[in-house]
């Protein structure tokens, strides 16, 4: 018996674009002590590596505990990651590059450190706790503001040779189609985000097609989000029922690319569209996916709704790390 | 010591909807006997299975050998498998159906047997002694009268949930494009194959603007082979370049959909098509896929032409039932 078959507690953090949170949880996966603090823009690495341990601490403090009576810490973070290494590689909306987060935060703390892409950490956590548990290979796409992906295959996150994979969101389903952020065009992403669909529908609304949806939030995207458009579908705009039923189309297109790749038994959808709108979003998805498979392949793979919400992030930090860190696994 | 030890032979086996062939290997993985017979149509899958073991018996006895000498066997088949079960699901050239091929023949000749895709058989070689020997994480692409594709993924072959997986040559490239053998429309295999751009050349040499290729083969599908595309091309034909030059671009959209996903170090290009014209081809797709892919993956992978030709897919099955069989992996 070793002093770590005491240590019961393990902490997720997520780190965002414009907050921080980390979660203590003990051996039942229930939070035992949080700490949010705001991701501060225009900071160098350095003070946001600072931040970061600032947070963890706070929320050991909350719990009454030391960083010594943690048996890891999983840290989700946006943007390509090199697992083996633990370099968070870039983070373009804060300006930090080649952060070696993992060595850092550990030798600073004395604990175990894993890091991983946060969308892998939500997929993870539907798979271990939520919408795919109980099976080895699933796949998830997170439909927001922009589309991430993540696969857990055989039980592990997918990872690429040299980063973090599974970019669902900028593989092709249109040709020439839309400009993506990512510099391409007709990416999943520049057809079935949030943003894409708000685009479509605010040109659908200004043109007098959506009378329910220019009443209540007019043609200015920020301002169609994903409630905005439910609600306008749920008074009678059809034609943004039509356009999220596109949507839906689309991703069933990309979906159905990576079952023929990977041959996943489920097929998670989440994110704030989905969330929203899941009675739309998962049979067309499910149906567009199946009519666009292999026939090997036909109804080979469920397509369900995630399970897990805002924590889905933080809690598959915390559940990685377990997997990745339990002495167990060395024995 | 057991005397597995003295046993130094395997056996590759390749099944083809035209012919079989078996080839054993000695531990430096030279031939040391080959078999091949034609594969009959119209015959059951008992038929089949039979004809199968006669071909090895007789490979054997050419070595000299019995069963029992052998180490294993490798038996690569066309359509997808169950590699787990180790059951040929669907044959539709022959009509077979839920082979059970790996019992019935370990159970036959007394010596294990592992089975697998064709392509991944190929794939498989490519990666062990070929073209991406050396790395962990690679593709295969293999352009001839149709287009499949393998997946070596941190070393193991990538599979499906319940069947082999990645079909490269049905994810979609064009949105509403030609109909493709599999049902859909737009698949990588509807544009870029052998006959997708042998059909394009002959509508081109019809109208007049391919005269060598219209001298050599005419507008015969059948006659339209990779060597005439290529020789056509020597002789100045411009239109049957740009042909296949856009049907290389193809293979770059879905190589770049396959490393967003996946993330390999290397994409090993194969089959009749690419063998003809490699130097068309390689630099084409590896500009295309480059283009297409994520910012982050950008020169993340290397394009190449595979190295094994004919024999890939046997040389594959071999290597892999080593890979799967060996008694040192049991230890």
């Amino acid at each position: 018996m070793t002093s770590d078959n005491e240590l019961k507690y393990w902490m997720g953090f997520d780190l965002g674009g414009t907050k921080m949170l980390a979660q203590i949880y003990d051996d039942n996966w229930e939070v035992l002590a949080k700490e949010k603090k705001r991701t501060k823009p225009g900071t160098s690495a350095k003070q946001g590596v600072d931040r970061i341990i600032d947070t963890i601490q706070d929320a050991l403090k909350k719990a009454d505990l030391t960083p010594k009576q943690l048996k890891g810490i999983g840290i989700g973070c946006p943007g390509p990651i090199d697992m083996e290494k633990g370099i968070l590689l870039d983070l373009p909306n804060l300006g930090w590059e080649e952060v070696r987060l993992q060595e850092q935060v550990s030798k600073e703390l004395g604990c175990p450190v894993a890091i991983l892409n946060d969308v892998d950490a939500g997929t993870y956590a539907e798979y271990r706790v939520g919408a795919a548990k109980g099976t080895r290979t699933a796949i998830a796409v997170f439909a927001g503001t922009g589309i991430g992906g993540g696969c857990i295959y055989r039980g592990e996150i997918l990872r690429g040779s040299r980063i973090s994979a599974f970019e669902i969101g900028h593989i092709q389903v249109m040709s020439n189609g839309p400009r993506c952020g990512c510099g391409q065009r007709g990416c999943l992403e520049s057809v079935a985000s949030r943003l894409a669909i708000a685009a479509q529908a605010a040109r659908t609304a200004y043109r007098g097609d959506a009378p329910n949806l220019l009443d209540n939030s007019g043609v200015d995207l920020s301002k169609i989000r994903s409630g905005a458009l439910s609600s306008s579908i749920q008074k009678g705009d059809q034609a943004v029922e039509d356009i999220i039923s596109e949507a839906a189309r689309y991703i069933g297109i990309a979906v159905a690319s990576s079952v023929n790749l990977i041959g996943p038994e489920m097929v998670v959808l989440g994110g704030g569209l989905v969330e929203a709108m899941p009675e739309l979003f998962v049979p067309q998805v499910k149906r567009s996916a199946n009519k666009r498979v292999m026939p090997a392949y036909r109804d080979s793979f469920e397509v369900v709704a995630a399970k897990l919400e805002d924590d889905a992030g933080v809690l598959g930090a915390a559940l990685w790390a377990e997997h990745q860190l339990s002495p167990t696994k060395e024995d």
